[in-house]
């Protein structure tokens, strides 16, 4: 079945690279996929695969049965883009102004489609049924991966598979990772209010640029002294505003930053622990202060025996040249949620070619990747769904 | 001849108060007062006093020649305005919008006009020569005093004097100091230049908010440890500026700031030991820096036999009710430049009027002053003036 | 032949226990362990296996040759003690005031002696040769290792095992994990030089202890923001001192610390960093210093292979409960330098018996650890070293 | 009457030199000053001068009533050495080993006995009645002042007069300022308690270095930004530890240090702002703390009336060359207390010899004075008091 599934994947390769490059032209904010979702389900339609959307917002399920009785397996792909201006100089060039797929939502979207499309078509073979979760806004926080999951998307869902195709690993390398894989990736914003007044008179103010840079400074030891230093952690303060004359003694600072963390107990003593140094710096000058601390998405756990499936599958697949662990990333990712909810693994697929030597990094207005990657994807996701079926149906066979 | 000149102002009072509610309601921003310059010149004009307008600037010098010999004491009084809306309900409200003068440099001219014409009348009488030094741009370095002296203002003048409003010490009071009495005001100016990046990746960055924050927090050791604590300093960052997104680490940040001292050797110390503890600061982060330290005005010293005589006299003038040592204000004054090159003084005259408890300070958009304390600055001022010369022609022919 | 030594092992371990209260009533300092050498040297030749003394200083190494070909094992025991004084109330307490074998390593060379006992009784199964390596001054660096591995040691091994006995874990669990799994533990010592004087005149000095405390204070962003969050690392000042009277101002300040690290980049990129944090804040105040950076162990990392095999191994062992993949740990072994020449892998031996609830820690002057460990440990030592020597000599039979 | 005064002291100078070496000989700890007072008492014996010995303590007070009537004048001397081994190499060196008159209290001494001799002789002359004041302990708080005027040694004065021998002044130069001339100095004593651990363990810990070095770097700002610029404070820490193992993180950290200001309402504010920055400092840790802040002596406040009398008297002065305004010192002086309870002022008498270039400073080792310098002060001390004495004596009649 998987040389079948090979060698139609390979066939349509070409309409994989179409619908990817259509995407690319026409991309839409995170939130606002309106005319994607649409694409989507009509693509789904027309297949006459069953198909819903308006899940959880602009999120599309589709379904499909197997043959034979086994567990349920999602994929998922996500497809909105980025507020940012396309300055490749390509023909599928983006064609709204300032929003872009710099991420390669497009891929994955066009991946799973294809790859649907044909495993629908040997659907007698599979053993269970496959959901094909297409996902809005992954980007900007709270995400749809939450109110999809709310929505039911992962329903009767038994394991899930999901990857993303990374620029600036070449193609052919699959990195995994079992356990933390990327990290919570959290929001706080800080006001610290002083009292203003004139610059030649300190003794009658309470200087809110000192109290904020004494904080700043203090806010250091949360991560070298606090934090266990085997886990890892990142508390930055990316935006510092007090705008005021030269003469003058600032009323208040606003302080704005990011938490990483891959734990959660870290996360929630981070946060406590910001709020101490800033209560305490504050209170060594009679000021005061607003914290607010937001939650991004949590970190993305991947567990262990499917990460194993994953590495053992991913070996065996056409074009893979090498299964490497990955460090941890730091940046955030909302399949966090379903591994939240469900077993599985989230990966990343190479995608740089050979002849690239520098990369543009992702987010960036140059960004683009190795289209030949999308077919790898599909092959590895299409590979340890079937194999993780297969093994699991067996399982219960003999139970 | 004293007695004769009291009556003459008091009597004289009213159109004092006239051309003050005159300047009050048209005031000119530093550098543009084209027109109060050319009223102050018109009234030396119509009364035949010879004048020169466009002295270092918008400049106005008047000269009356005394009908004695005797030593040549120049007084001044500034003219321009700030950029400030005027929130008072009164009639003579400034008609300028976002103009106004809310330091009281109105009351100085009108005061010094209506002197000035008395004075001339007086002038048989007048043992030396009198030079009435009306004075643009006070409010903005590099003033207008520095242009106007190296316009010969201060050719052949043996000594200054000057007061200044003022609205927050009772009507009646004169306050005096021998030594710096105003603090030189400096304006300093900061990039540090890290290298920006995301907020996840600190290693890959040098955080310009760090070490900015770090920055501020080593620059308080200036005046903790370094400066002599006899002596007084004031070093404030008035703005902090690193505005980015959450989740970035911050490229550069701006502070600006401002320096106050009285000595300008720890003046000359305080503009090197910001750059050695900036330049360390970056070195710790391998981060650059620029460096900007504008000198604003020096500090304002008074001489000691000036304002030793000053205090003599003032006791026995009319409706001075007490002659007060204060402290050293942490303000700014181009006067400093004249007791630079002459011997002088510069002192306080209160200008809060009984039934107000709690006067808007200078600056202010309710800004406002008692105008009865001009009656007492002009008789000041022309006493100190007739005292010195009398004093120092008598010396002269003695000799 | 498992079987076999098993029981033997049993039947011999109330000797076992007699040799480590042997020696844990007569402990030796690092680098003095002279008797315990003797003791440990006699034992081998008691038993006419082969033994060299004085190697690398006091170390001891014995070799016991298998019956069949296949490639050499080295299996390492430390035996020196600390200057600690005993508290515990055992009749086997240290009888050496002040020196106390409170880390275990009385055990680790008791449980190595009864195994090489047992081992050249069958040493005619044994599928090559075994090493053991009886090191000294694990405790204290420069430590024994390196200096053994000079003197040849290591000549001819192909692998190395060894264990830590490890008092906080239950009896039962065997701790493993792959790659770094003990920290590189560096020393540093930095005196700040200023330039003392009277307490009430800060402006004539460099004040070392305002220094200092700056530098502590930057110290901080090394872990917090150079160090790439991925990777751990610890850097600590454990030693401030700047003694003087209440009204002096310190001439200078002292500070000594250790910094841990997994990652030989990351340790270089500490030493490089700590230099530059504390240059640039010296230069704020215009202030010297001294920087020493003693290197202490490397890390201890641990090769896949062998620790795979010890997994697989250890599962079987009887007494062996559970094999837990550990955290690495931020403390120092120079275990790490036979790593760095030969494959092979560092475990612990968990020894804490279940009556124990709270275990006095490593170091403590109460430490002990349930002996019945010392069995588990002999023959997870014995089961990987056979198993080793036999695959890899049918590896090379077959070649 | 001063004519013959002067002549008297010029006679008996080498009286003064002879009190003064054998005093210097055999100095005494303060609180200890057993035999210097015995010394002084004896002395006032032999002239049947009355005299009353332990006055609060080892203080000594003798009495002279001038044969008319007018106002009592105190002139105080103080007598204990300090705790310094002389290296003087001179013959009058000290005899007593690590106790030295390293500050000029023999100088004083000896000054005040030979002008109490010839006031006597003279006192038929004299206005009013003269209290000689000999002090124990004003190098050691909490001084011998404040105990002596509990017991009664300024119970009817009027005013009183003080001067201290200063080394690092030419002979001849008599220094005085109205107002604050020497700071009020406090002690401050702090402990920080963290929670020790394992170098490599920082999140187990609360660093009490980290802790304390933050608190030194957060005291800086008491200084630069909450007390008046225009008013003098110091606030060091002059004392440091934490002493541990390299490997250790400290469990507390201990500091000690000194406040000096001028002005009680800003000794207030430190003393509560200390704390207050304490608190905050230790909360960001979660670390508690001991905070004891004794008081030493206050300012030494000059009077007015009595200052300006000393400078006019002064420059009438035989040998003195020149009254000039002092700054204030920042060092203590318990003459403070005197000038709390009576009018009177404390100034400096010039004692660097003029073939002396680089004297050593007071409390040095190798400390010594000009020994003429002490009948310019005996000059100046009966002047004064015979000026106050007439002036005020003429007053009281007209009345």
């Amino acid at each position: 079945m998987k040389q079948e599934l090979y060698e139609k994947l390979d066939k349509r390769f070409s309409k994989m690279v179409e619908i990817r490059r259509y995407l690319h032209m026409h991309p839409e904010l995170s939130f606002q996929e309106v005319n994607t979702a649409q694409y989507i389900t009509d693509f789904y339609k027309q297949l006459n695969i069953p198909v819903r959307s308006g899940v959880g917002g602009n999120g599309v399920v589709a379904r499909i049965k197997g043959g034979k009785p086994g567990p349920t397996v999602a994929l998922r792909a996500d497809f909105d883009a980025l507020p940012i201006q396309d300055e490749k100089g390509v023909p599928y060039k983006s064609t709204v102004p300032g929003v872009m797929h710099a991420c390669g939502h497009d891929g994955h979207t066009a991946t799973l489609l294809v790859l649907a499309e044909i495993l629908n078509e040997q659907r007698g073979e599979l053993a269970g049924e496959i959901v094909l979760i297409h996902q809005h806004a992954e980007e900007y926080a709270p995400g749809g991966a939450f109110s999809m999951i709310q929505d039911g998307c992962l329903d009767g869902v038994d394991a899930i598979f999901g990857t993303h195709l990374w620029a600036t690993e070449p193609t052919g390398v699959i990195n995994y990772r079992v356990g933390p894989v990327m990290a919570a990736a959290d929001r706080f914003e800080i006001t610290i209010q002083g009292s203003g007044g004139h610059g030649a008179q300190p003794h009658k103010t309470k200087d809110s640029i000192v109290i904020a840079s004494q904080f700043v400074v203090n806010l250091q030891q949360i991560v070298s002294r606090r934090v266990n230093p085997i886990d890892s952690a990142v508390v930055t303060v990316g935006n510092f505003e007090a705008k005021n004359a030269f003469n003058v003694i600032a009323d208040s600072a606003k302080l704005i930053g990011t938490v990483r963390t891959f734990n959660e107990d870290i996360r929630d003593q981070i946060e406590q622990e910001i709020e101490k140094v800033l209560k305490g710096t504050c209170y060594t000058s009679d000021a005061t202060y607003d914290y607010l601390f937001e939650r991004g998405y949590p970190a993305v756990v991947n567990h262990k025996e499917e990460t194993d499936l994953l590495v053992k599958v991913a070996k065996q697949v056409p074009g893979v040249t090498s299964v490497i662990e990955t460090e941890p990333h730091m940046g955030g990712e909302d399949f966090a949620y379903y591994l939240k909810h469900v077993k599985g693994t989230f990966f990343f697929t190479g995608a740089k070619a050979d002849h690239i030597e520098n990369p543009y990094p992702h987010h960036h207005p140059r960004f683009d990747f190795d289209e030949k990657a999308m077919l790898i994807a599909a092959k590895t996701l299409a590979d340890v769904t079937i194999t993780y079926q297969n093994e699991h149906a067996k399982n219960s066979q003999t139970v």
